[in-house]
């Protein structure tokens, strides 16, 4: 069972940062994604206006947070030094940073970006007012590929978003309120986690339990970002749900299509149609497989089938620290990189596979979580796709 | 009951943005941010990796969506035009962007920014490679001061927030999870707001309620953005909570620092000095009063009880669409405002007003929502402050 991420990990992220930055001319790698600093060295954080500046050089890493985020930081035994300002806009949080830099000797940088990002209304200089910047991508890049541990992390996010899922289909029932059981299936699953894991479970959340499991209902399931109605469940009504768990940061994704009832016959045949859409995508899944050749198996299916109207996005995309993370599974993606080295699947990729069906009435998809293997592929998210699975009667 | 933005709202705010757009040699005013396009049309999305662009002329207000939200924009009144692509990559977003720019006969624009934001991994080109581009930041500036019905908005979020708030008080007790406490909380305050609201909800969730009321206990409160520990409540614990509800898109904020049983004299004192220093920073505002001078009544109070050490944090900031907006209060912000209109809470900021102290124990912070009004403040979250109704006795 792994439930955290190991410092191993973070030793082998800042090593690979590092043979990068070794590749250029510059003195320091500096980061001001939130996303990027956790990667690399374990510290999470809530973006806010308030940037947070990581640099690591050949020997050092150092942190520049806001007074509010020192305490936080201490016990990370990866950081170096932490320098903080007071709060902004009255600390100059830029300015701590110049300071940093100029401490290490830094006097050119490979940085995510030539400043903080302008996140809740933050404004301030640009990074390249007190050093030389290049702009590098290099921790986007390393996340496509998860290692192992970040695969298992991910197989226990699926464990927990599974039982979140089942709760849901056990306490659907005509008459209830689709938030209401929602919110019981995240409430039991949430709990069940963290008793299961006891000490073993990464503290993550803020006033909220790690799983979230939920639904969209009737009417809205025609969108595919739709919501969940104030309306009570009705038989007949399609749901498309929603499942996942904060492992340590990680996630997963397991969507499915279910009936309040029995689906109608047309409600069945556009079920069927979706399913075996997900199936031709999963097991099209593989390395060295073309992410464009996953996406247009599934058109190809659609167009055979005389349903390409119905089809409203592509067939998914990477998923780990972040929900929606590429490689994107995209018709489009081969045109989209240059270097034919980014345009497969390969070994520790984790897609989402989530085909979609849209008609006037109702929405149909499932979404699984599929790991590339160096053989294949492995489906993380288990709970059956079948029509009887996903049928819910009194 | 105000529960949502009527059309009125978005008429002045389209007349406002196209009167700056007069005083520019523009041809059209653009947005990506989703914040802002749905201030301007009511459209809301997710925003993801897949583009969204808003153009507004003189008498044109036209939309690139992907293929999925165009269902969804359909049913706007105030969009003339809605443009879609498949899907990203493939479906060359910005290519159609300047298509829509083109159809539009705007050759310059105004633009929030120069192109896309890179969210969840999107990379694209610039606007500027095919229009010419000057950047503003309208709507940013707009938001800050709110109409009237924007703060009856958010005074509705406030009453929902608190009904959460309650639940959480009454659910509190030593043994109880606190994860479960919280989730219980939301799932009965979204309950009760759905049903009280019945058809005049805004429906705005997905698969979650529309009420968040949860808290961090126990040592993780030292830490401003701690976590909600694994551990059950155990007499002397010490809360942070925080509640809201979603109205329509709008927020309050709302946090009380409690106990669980009877506080030590050592709790006790430092909760009264929170209060105090909260009562000074309402009572400091209204309009015309410098910012800075709010954040610089609480620190001067501070340090003439000794505790400046135990602060981490500036007094607040603006809230409404965002969890965090400018104007923040605080001691820098005269200094980052060239002008001086900017530098002055004005009628129609809403503020939180929440300074904390932090000892190597536990925090102390409590949270209102301050509505700056013509004469003084109001405000809006009317949970108890008090010592007495902030401990849980069993």
């Amino acid at each position: 069972m792994t439930t955290r991420v190991p410092a191993s990990e973070f030793e082998s992220r800042l090593a690979a940062v590092r043979e990068r930055l070794s590749d250029t001319t510059c003195d320091a790698a500096v980061w001001f994604g939130a996303t990027s600093i956790e990667y690399l060295t374990g510290f999470h954080h809530i973006q806010t206006e308030r940037p947070v500046c990581l640099a690591v050089t050949a020997d050092r890493v150092e942190l520049v947070v806001p007074r509010l985020e020192v305490e936080r930081v201490a016990p990370n035994p990866r950081v170096d030094a932490v320098h903080d300002y007071f709060d902004y806009p009255g600390g100059d949080p830029m300015g701590v940073v110049a300071s940093m830099l100029d401490g290490l000797g830094a006097a050119s940088v490979a940085a995510d970006s030539d400043g903080a990002p302008g996140v809740m209304g933050y404004e301030g200089p640009a990074l390249s007012a007190s050093v030389a910047v290049d702009t590098q991508s290099w921790v986007d890049r390393l996340r496509w590929a998860k290692s192992e541990t970040e695969v298992d992390l991910i197989r226990e996010s699926a464990k927990w978003a599974n039982l979140g899922h089942r709760y849901l289909a056990d306490f659907t029932e005509v008459g209830a309120h689709p938030v209401t059981v929602s919110q019981r299936a995240s409430m039991a699953a949430s709990r069940a986690m963290l008793d299961t894991l006891g000490s073993e479970y990464a503290v993550r959340t803020r006033g909220d339990g790690p799983v979230h499991a939920g639904y969209i209902s009737g009417a809205e399931t025609r969108l595919p970002h739709g919501h969940t109605p104030n309306e009570r469940l009705s038989e007949g009504d399609v749901l498309i749900t929603g499942a996942t768990a904060n492992v340590d940061g990680y996630y997963s994704e397991l969507e499915r299509t279910m009936f309040v009832g029995e689906p109608s016959d047309e409600q069945a045949h556009r079920f069927e149609q979706m399913l075996e859409a997900q199936t031709i995508a999963i097991e099209a899944c593989g390395p060295g497989v073309p992410l464009a050749d996953v996406d247009d198996a599934v058109h190809d299916y659609l167009a055979e089938q005389g349903i390409a109207d119905l089809a409203r996005h592509h067939v998914g995309h990477n998923i780990g620290l972040g929900a929606h993370e590429p490689p994107y599974v995209d018709t489009g993606w081969s045109e989209h990189r240059d270097d034919p080295a980014d345009r497969t699947m390969e070994a520790g990729h984790v897609y989402t596979i989530e085909p979609g069906l849209y008609t006037d009435e109702a929405g149909y998809r499932h979404s699984g979580t599929v790991a590339v293997t160096e053989d294949g592929y492995e489906v993380l998210t288990h709970f059956p796709r079948d029509l009887a699975s996903n049928t819910i009667r009194p």
